[in-house]
């Protein structure tokens, strides 16, 4: 019986593609750059390429594999593995799931960067254990997976875990997606270096001020660096952050909830406050036991989110 | 093999009961008062004793009847059938589902009033049909169940469901939980009513004015009657309840959403604007296929939802 399960993770500048076997156990990986330049046949077959390579490195047959997952960016058509745009690949109706399966003739499953994320930090990492896991990730957006039972929560038509169109303040800023106010207008990567912007004439004496270029990177150095007005920017966002989950734990009761992306390695500075925001507005009972921990499996998660997507889809 | 399910809503004031058979067919029905004067062991005999009548009543024995269900107030220990406390009834810690189980020797399950009232209008009322439903109550408090391919959505700790205390205005009036601002706070009966007489005195031309006595029956009362201040207060609580709706909706991507409780008898005032808002505040492929509609099952809801819950979880 086929034993090992594939993941590839389609980034716009890497291709990561990795193989475990029946325990768990990553055997290879092999990263690539995408080129998106190169246009979507020479792009996937290049995708086949590393699959091909990471089963000839660990010395596994095709008919071993029982599965393979691919994380992909843009709007995606889940069930049937195509997606449908992705501006940043200029890919516009690829059947990549398709595709794949005819090269290999192995079941291969299909998911976006978030639920994929969420699912590799509840196999591999943060996350592990959890039954009731909420992942969100705060980058240059914001998004989500749910994560109930080891499988991501789909909804009705695979769009669940949209977290980052939560509205936080119904008269803030236009996010988007064309919405007042969502959290990801709020509190995403270029919604706290905005907001750090904004209000920095009024405060001459922060750090911001020394650099030409303000990221949400900069902010966290500069609070890193004890700089008050970056600490307020980044609680504020935190504390918005804080409002959602909130929100999210009374609706889902979930055991643990995972925050990675970009804006999460801001740590203590953004988690802090974050939480103190959780267990103000969260119902008692829900946070016993509750975990709240930031992301574990950095760079990897993508691939590792698909090793555990073929994992939890391919399963007999 | 036993084919029936019984259902009991316990409420404060009266016990319901009904048995339906292999097609769902409601058999026999039962209505006594609950008298939560005269304590524990009288009510639990008597629900008992309203088992036995639609039993007796539909000609079906008890080894025919393959699980009961329990729609029970206060607050529960789920998978135990304790109810650990029900001021109403002053109850404390009553095992209910093992009285009930002892007297029977039927499997019995347990849930409480949200959660029994989302599954009942999903398999019997406004949400027929639909595999992932988001239930809402809106009246002294508000509740939701989340009913997932004819399950309820427990979480980590039987508490999922409680987006009464989602936070809608983070400097808003204080909540029963604790919190500032939940929507509970900001759109139930008890809230829309005092929203109306906070600013009663700015409007002498209201006939609101009229009324010795407020409650959000009066408000709706006179918002039909032509009144534009209570049109305007029900408009803003409807408003705060789609912003809700929209953040769930974008989090768990439902195919049908069902409002139910006293407060959404107001029909057309109150889910007129709060879809507008829903519109406004929802990513736009989920509103496709979305129905948004009244809850159908009125007072048999408990009952009819508490036979939906002995089927849901009495499957073999």
């Amino acid at each position: 019986m086929s034993t090992h399960f594939i993941g590839i993770d389609l980034g716009g500048t890497k291709i990561a593609t990795g193989i475990v076997n029946s325990k768990d156990e990553l055997l290879a990986t092999v990263k690539v750059p995408t080129q998106a330049e190169d246009g979507w046949e020479i792009i996937t077959r290049r995708m086949g390429d590393t699959i091909a390579e990471v089963m000839q490195k660990s010395g596994v047959q095709a008919n071993d594999v029982r599965a393979i997952g691919v994380c992909s960016p843009g709007a995606l058509d889940i069930p049937n593995g195509i997606v449908l745009r992705s501006p940043n690949l200029k890919w516009y109706n690829i059947p990549l799931k398709k595709i794949i399966e005819e090269r290999f003739n192995i079941p291969t499953y299909f998911d976006n960067d978030a639920n994929v994320a969420g699912l590799g930090e509840n196999r591999y990492g943060a996350g592990i254990g959890s039954k009731h896991m909420l992942y969100m990730t705060v980058s240059t957006g914001i998004g989500g997976g749910i994560i109930t039972d080891g499988k991501i929560y789909h909804g009705a038509t695979f769009g669940a875990g949209e977290i980052g169109h939560i509205t936080v303040d119904k008269n803030g800023p236009l996010c988007g997606c064309g919405n007042h106010g969502c959290i990801e207008a709020i509190a995403s990567g270029p919604a706290i270096a905005r907001n750090a912007k904004e209000r920095l004439k009024e405060h001459p004496e922060s750090l911001l001020n020394d650099y030409s270029n303000i990221t949400a990177r900069e902010v966290s150095e500069a609070a890193q660096a004890g700089d008050q007005y970056a600490k307020d920017v980044i609680e504020t966002a935190a504390r918005n952050i804080g409002l959602v989950l909130a929100g999210l734990i009374n609706t889902l009761n979930p055991d643990c909830v995972v925050v990675g992306g970009g804006v999460s390695h801001m740590g203590e500075l953004l988690f802090k406050p974050m939480i103190a925001e959780v267990k103000e507005r969260t119902i008692n009972p829900f946070l016993q036991n509750l975990k709240i921990l930031p992301a574990k499996l950095g760079g990897d998660v993508g691939v590792m989110g698909a090793i555990a997507l073929a994992q939890s889809e391919g399963k007999v």
